[in-house]
């Protein structure tokens, strides 16, 4: 193994993530970050004139300076490298550049102290808190029957943790109870527990609080710790979209230019794995070898012989169709902040939002934004980014009959015109939605989201009837299609994998027939590829079995409250939407909420997880094969 | 295709059938029938006079005329037979004999009348009943506020459902609502509305019915329809175990001889499992090229060297165990016909048991019955029936140390050992157990059962924590030892599979290294067998996930009451169950419940899926594959 090359080239991962974290800057200054929506709340002055985002903008220029330390050590260790790369050396650095750029990309999150939600939780009919104690509610097994809550001291609670960090000033924590002294409750809460003491805060404890908070009684809100900084940032540069944060709309939970590196890890994953596509290709791990013997593209056919050149071309593509959906999203209304880091999450296949409610919230505000033409422009450029990118390339240079006429993009649009259809006509009969317009509008979008690995919500489909749901889950193992942003399993494994056992039934019938797989008119020679496909589908199930049932057993039930029966569903999401890089699952991580209630090492499992379907397995697997370090 | 062979075939699997109903007609004599715990009951010389099962006997004597019938059809079509069996006459013989002893088995059931369920489903908090409709749930999509009962009239009609079909006396019904007058309420409630009145018995309104239950107020019973039938007769042949019966203990809903024959089809299944695991050594699909390669059995080596005599040295050693088992249980205080009965379930790996709380039900009278020595004896003899008949063989005849070196069989006892320790000790840590020795006799139980794929029940298991009920539920697909009479997946296949992949990741580091793969000491050359185990598991999947969605969306969201979440998780454990062969799954199919609220439909849907389970899916599947008829 040649550590000095591998060594250097990890420097160069290094350098490209501090760099990029330079762009994330200006958004700093308030005049740039500003979100004009969030100024129609009840505090619009306050949020408008909020200053300098000065802890943001030190945690990015110290996450720069760790950056510039690691790799200046990396090309200092890799100095005298000599040879070429193989194929092990290959592997190695893009599993260990991915471990490198979460660890880098978790930097600004962790040094910020971004917060990441309430520091208690109020579970329905129990009404008793679930108090966080070191970063995760891990600690509470049992119910405390001694800290389950008064009807009166309950509803007080609710009410404060409804209104998020910036809490309620007295005059309206008074108006909930108008019946008791609602303020002297609250002051007897704190001095009897000091669980409670170091969760709620009253008003002026914290004089240098931010104006619109320090007068009100409020929730302490829990700091992202290690392991959420690194799932937000893994969950970045995979493109799945899951989150940890519970609300994005605060600046003062997490600024704006911390937000954008959020959406710029966003970025630069998609364009990792376009460039990493094209420079593997023949070179690659079992799943690469897949595209490289299916891959209908110009470098089998020598329209673009050069490698490198390639790996441009389609950077120049990717890139492109970001600054397209970013001026199409800015001239629908949105800001040029918002603009950008929705058209780097549509472009990724990621999925971060700027916005609690990700894509539906431009819906709500019918006089700010033009919703119908983001939301099907989002559409479209979703089922692009979820395209091979040598079909979109070779549309550009005027071939569109390879894109119409290949198999698996076929197959991808089908599924999702098919699926679109199975979920409306369902969720029409089950009255989900209020009609036919807008049960076209949210299915189609959520289909596309789910299957494109995207992950953006305009409608919070965990309330959907249980066979859309079932859907959606089923669909998050299907994925884009092959060399694109898109995760999941990718389109031509599933057709493959049914031309396979649909030969294979055949065979146990006639055992000397063997006739070689076809795709269209092509047959397929590779005489590994059958396995490979088997061997992928295995892998991702074992992997899912097992994280599934860890998770389950792992997670204290009482994170589910009292509907504990929903753990088993929750879970298994959790590792569908995690593996396969979609972001929101079903349940406690549905649509409307977040990751952020599992412990940390449940989120650093789900680390892995985005990781190894990011990388489609094998680059990951194999760092721990003792055997792959072992030998030359 | 060999049609007039494999007709003669047929008729001879027919034939078979006819006669083995034989045996059932003893037990419609009152004295041989009579089960002494049931005597227990508030109405001990009403059950032990019953009279003669008319309807039962007819009914058995009428399936063997019909049986008859079929067979002289079969061999008269069949009767110039020449020719030999080739691999595909075979597979076809396999295939069709399941399914003609599918419909055949179901006779007995379909015309007895046998009842199957209450006809009213009270849905806890909502209080409305779910009548059944054309033998189902299925027309109800919506609540009708109209029909919501009051809850004086819930509470009656809870109390009487709870009474079962024998009903509640006019005294019993008033002292349920002692201020009102209830009968007069019961009376108006039938005059109020048809489906009521087509539901409740009123006092003598039957003057035909028993003497136990003509003065009471009843429900009526809902028959077991032709896809009851089909999925009572199929879970039996295929050993599978699931029901639609919800009371078993009432001989007015079910004669002992039809339970008997119930029991029987057990005992053929596994019987017929066993020989044909024999005869089809070496010509069969893949799923029998697995065995054929695998099986460190005396086959290979000669020791038996003649099929017909290794076939019949199988059926003697089953039937041996069947019969040692049925004299334990005998003497631990069992009458003979629940000893036999249990006996067929546990060697059969069944599971169908003749109480409603399953092997449970002795520990419920502890002056009747030895329940520890009987549930002991049960899991030994569970454990016995999941191991190779090859290897239970060749210990008797004196080489044991070819079982205790059997890489199948440790990881087996390896897994049981495990997953009971895991249960057990999460049982204990959320008090699913009052205490460590009945956590272990329950815990250790149920992890016998599932992993065998019996699905008998001590422990309502469904109430177990998360973690317990995940684990079972992936102990559903691990099954049995390969030539056992277990079904799921067989441990072999995940042996094998754990091996094939680890290989496999390594390999993607190490492109250029192929070794063979090793069970043990030897290698094993065959170069189908990695696909076949990848192949094998991938339809085992996809099966799964169909079917899931399927049910998910056919079946109204109703049946699940007001908990429709765990729709999505009851639904995968049905078709977890009945594709490996267990019998209960969780929630509404739990180990407490039965299939009898899923419609018509998924009922034959779940008749397949044990099929194809039983069979090592390819026996099945090739006879929806035209090609196979097609050619010669």
């Amino acid at each position: 193994m040649n550590y000095r090359l591998i060594s250097k080239l990890l420097g160069v991962v290094a350098l490209l993530i501090g760099t990029s974290m330079i762009f994330s800057l200006p958004w700093a200054f308030p005049q740039l970050g500003f979100r004009e929506s969030l100024g129609n709340t009840s505090q619009p002055d306050l949020i408008n004139e909020h200053e300098f985002e000065m802890a943001g903008s030190l945690a990015l220029i110290a996450s720069m300076a760790v950056c510039g330390l690691v790799s200046g050590a990396l090309f200092w260790f890799g100095r005298k490298a000599r040879g070429n790369m193989f194929r092990k050396e290959a592997m190695a650095v893009v599993g260990l550049s991915w471990i490198l750029a979460t660890v880098l990309g978790a930097m600004p999150f962790y040094f910020t102290g971004t917060y990441r939600c309430s520091g208690v939780r109020l579970l329905g009919e129990k009404a008793a808190p679930l108090i966080f104690e070191f970063g995760s509610f891990r600690l509470r097994k049992q119910w405390d029957e001694a800290e389950l809550l008064a009807p009166d001291e309950y509803a007080l609670l609710s009410a404060i943790n409804d209104a998020g960090a910036v809490g309620l000033s007295p005059q309206g924590v008074s108006s909930v109870l108008p019946d008791v002294d609602a303020e002297q409750l609250i002051r007897d809460l704190v001095s009897s527990a000091p669980a409670w003491q170091s969760t709620i805060i009253l008003p002026n404890a914290e004089p240098d609080a931010s104006a619109d908070r320090v007068g009100n009684y409020r929730i302490r809100w829990v700091k992202m710790g290690l392991a959420d900084a690194c799932f937000e940032s893994q969950s970045g540069f995979s493109t799945t979209g899951a989150t940890v944060l519970a609300d994005l709309e605060d600046p003062h939970l997490i600024p704006h230019c911390i937000l954008f590196w959020r959406s710029t890890t966003h970025f630069l994953g998609g364009l990792g794995i376009i460039v990493l596509f094209v420079t593997l290709l023949g070179s690659g791990s079992a799943g690469k070898a897949l595209m490289r013997a299916e891959m209908p593209g110009p470098t089998k056919e020598g329209a673009t012989p050069r490698m490198q050149e390639t790996a441009w071309l389609f950077a120049a593509v990717y890139v492109g169709l970001n600054v397209v959906l970013a001026v199409i999203l800015k001239l629908a209304g949105l800001s040029s902040f918002d603009a950008l880091c929705h058209a780097f999450a549509t472009m990724a296949t990621g999925g971060f939002s700027t916005y609690n409610a990700s894509v539906g919230h431009f819906a709500q505000h019918p006089n700010l934004y033009n919703s119908e033409v983001i939301e099907y422009s989002i559409i479209l450029f979703m089922i692009l980014a979820g395209t091979n990118f040598t079909l979109l390339y070779l549309c550009l240079i005027r071939q569109p009959g390879r894109l119409l006429g290949d198999i698996e993009w076929r197959a991808y649009m089908g599924l999702i015109l098919f699926a679109s259809i199975a979920v409306v006509a369902f969720g029409l009969l089950h009255q989900d939605f209020s009609d036919v317009i807008s049960a076209i509008r949210y299915g189609l979008f959520q289909v596309v989201s789910i299957v494109t690995t995207t992950g953006f919500g305009t409608h919070d489909f965990d309330s959907w009837n249980s066979f859309g749901r079932a859907v959606l889950f089923v669909l998050m193992f299907v994925g884009g299609c092959a060399g694109s942003t898109g995760g999941g399993m990718k389109v031509i494994r599933h057709v493959l994998m049914l031309k396979i056992l649909r030969q294979e039934i055949e065979l146990a019938g006639h055992p000397t027939v063997v006739r070689p797989l076809r795709l269209g008119d092509t047959a397929i020679t590779d005489p590994g590829l059958r396995k490979n496909v088997l061997v992928y589908f295995s892998l991702i199930m074992i992997i899912f079995v097992f994280s599934w049932v860890f998770l389950v057993g792992f997670e204290p039930g009482n994170a589910w409250g009292t509907t504990i029966e929903h753990k088993l569903i929750d879970c298994a999401s959790g590792v569908a939407a995690t593996l396969n890089n979609i972001g929101p699952g079903l349940g406690i991580v549905g649509a409307t909420h977040q990751y952020t209630a599992f412990s940390p090492v449940s989120k650093t499992l789900f680390v892995w997880l985005m990781m190894l379907g990011r990388l489609e397995l094998f680059s990951i697997l194999v760092l721990f094969s003792p055997r792959f370090w072992r030998t030359i």
